[in-house]
């Protein structure tokens, strides 16, 4: 589809960038200067990627160097209701349909010559990458559509990056949730997605149907029940795609919270705040009795000093607290070099095991998260703390 | 006693300082282009305060400019155990003098021509000046030791930083809990501050004797049983005054957390984040059991979520969150004046009725929060979350 232009500079493209993503072009030069649009090298085509959103441009958009640049743009913010009731009635004036968020991460997939991955941020993912190939093998979706872009959730054990297992995806899924142009970044229509996904039998998040403003109550109701079930919450989307809200459940902000406190100086302080925060708006709107908040209240307490606890005793009995997951890859060599990028990406891991068989390797990976191990160490030992 | 100087420029004032606080002269008119020697000359007497601490020079330190300048070294920071016994162990080798800490504002006191109070961050308080004088009245102390400081701390419902009532003190009461030379800052010796207190019968924190190292798990019992009054912590005192260590109670910890999650969006969130981590900490060190556990993690989440929704719900019903306190003042004039003062600090707060009597004039006074109320407001008329 095209040839690699290793001759070429960085620059020679960005005129011919800055036209295909209407942005003018001494805007993208500087953007460049800045760093903030990062060539990645070690690709088998070199690419580009947007670090922050610029002028409309979303972060972790992608441009791969090819004679004819080739776009994934990036996935944009969908923003979070915090009182469901008014953000419904400010922002939805009609109809929208409802969908299940899945928690785990966001994954674009567009084809160049082949399946490629895309992480948020606009990092192709070769561990993803393998696996969405083999999920998608034979379906002509891309053959049909070169120029979209399959947007979804990847769940299960075996990632990286998120683990969270699913009765239907304990391992790995992908659950397609919009469907965009490549290049533009515009979303099909609710209609159009939902055909499209039929058609070509992709897996997909589950779809409660059409709601308006009026089923707010509903709503909430749902959102409970699902977090009940240790499922995440919900995303609404406006039929033309030009809105989408998010809204999750106390008790999956709550599983955020158990993980964050159990590595509480690598995760920012503001990720905790604003959960806490979310917590007592949910508990508001859902007009909870006084024994029902102190019930939430309770199992928010909880999901903060047990895993603090339980660390500490783990340091403290000399052990260090890691983040254990496992992957399975073709061959011993591809999890070394996953292991390998994963380093470059700023994720300190380390292989436990490798367990081998007919039908596919398994390794086992460690995490390590060195603030929380060393200050936990260091305040175990005597040391002070300033404040 | 000086003169005051006001023809001279604040410059001229630094080569003489520089000499009194062992700091070199040009390093110290950097300071002074930064900044961070402030220039306050609404009082009586000009005085420069440093607003961080600079070169061994305290935050809060503060220079009277008078002919022969005056100085009030600010109060050092008392650093902070987070496992009782190994903080012991490491920084008190020989017995210590164990307090109690109370939870108010610390204020030294000094005197030119007259009593003066500061605040921690080197302000001269008027209302807290003002009631001062009235508990040393008649007092020899600074007749007898102009060049000392008294350090210690103001608690009770009426005053304006922090209002928490002890039953020893519930309205104003101060309490010494050291005397340091003014000019640098040196406390005299456990036994000297001992002997002073008694001799001119000065009130002071509760003395509960000397202990050593091996005493952390009485001091930690000792701790707790406070915290179950109510109460704060301790301090630990090496005799020399070369070593202090804090130690506070999870349950004043938590009453820090209501106080702060009154209003979310004003406080700091590392404010926040330090006292969860304290919590577990304590919890770990006190050895509790998985049901002790659970009921501390049960009262840390009612100390966050529901003074959360409380002020979520009195702003849903259309009213505002304040923080409501009272301070007895000498005349209806200086009440006004004082909440100027407080303006000038960053503290927005407001009248809310005066009622004068032959005894006093106590003024109802409100401070307002507005980011909690302005960012409550808006989730609450439908606006996004953005992550």
């Amino acid at each position: 589809m095209f040839a690699r232009a290793k001759a070429m500079e960085v620059t020679d493209y960005l005129p011919r960038i800055a036209k295909d993503l209407g942005i003018d072009q001494n805007r993208l030069a500087e953007i460049h200067k800045t760093g903030n649009l990062q060539l990645v090298k070690d690709h088998i085509v070199p690419y580009l990627r947007f670090k922050r959103e610029e002028h409309d441009i979303e972060e972790g958009t992608v441009v791969f160097l090819a004679d004819n640049p080739v776009y994934a743009r990036g996935f944009p913010k969908i923003r979070r209701a915090m009182v469901l009731r008014s953000a419904l009635k400010k922002h939805m004036r009609d109809g929208f349909q409802v969908e299940e968020k899945l928690d785990g991460y966001n994954v674009r997939t567009i084809y160049i010559d082949g399946i490629l991955s895309l992480t948020r941020k606009g990092i192709v993912c070769p561990y993803t990458t393998q696996h969405i190939k083999t999920l998608l093998k034979g379906n002509n979706f891309f053959k049909d559509n070169p120029e979209l872009m399959l947007c979804g959730e990847v769940v299960g054990l075996e990632n990286p990056y998120q683990t969270k297992s699913y009765p239907e995806a304990r391992d790995f899924g992908y659950f397609i949730f919009d469907i965009r142009d490549r290049t533009t970044g515009k979303a099909v229509s609710v209609a159009e997605r939902n055909k499209l996904l039929k058609k070509y039998s992709l897996p997909s998040a589950h779809n409660f149907g059409i709601f308006t403003a009026k089923d707010a109550g509903r709503l909430l109701g749902l959102v409970r029940k699902l977090g009940n079930d240790t499922r995440e919450g919900l995303v609404l989307k406006s039929l033309d795609m030009k809105q989408q809200i998010k809204y999750t459940a106390n008790r999956s902000t709550n599983n955020d919270l158990k993980y964050a406190f159990k590595f509480p100086f690598d995760y920012g302080q503001s990720f905790m705040f604003r959960r806490l925060v979310r917590e007592a708006f949910q508990a508001y709107e859902l007009g909870l009795s006084k024994k029902e908040i102190e019930k939430e209240a309770d199992r928010l307490g909880r999901s903060i000093l047990i895993p603090m606890i339980d660390t500490i005793k783990k340091i403290a009995s000399g052990k260090e607290t890691t983040e254990d997951f496992k992957i399975s890859v073709p061959d011993v060599e591809s999890g070394k070099s996953f292991i390998e990028h994963l380093k470059h990406l700023g994720v300190h891991a380390t292989i436990e095991k490798i367990s081998e068989s007919k039908r596919e390797t398994i390794v086992s990976v460690k995490r390590h998260y060195p603030s929380t191990n060393d200050k936990i160490k260091a305040y175990l030992e005597g040391e002070f703390c300033s404040d």
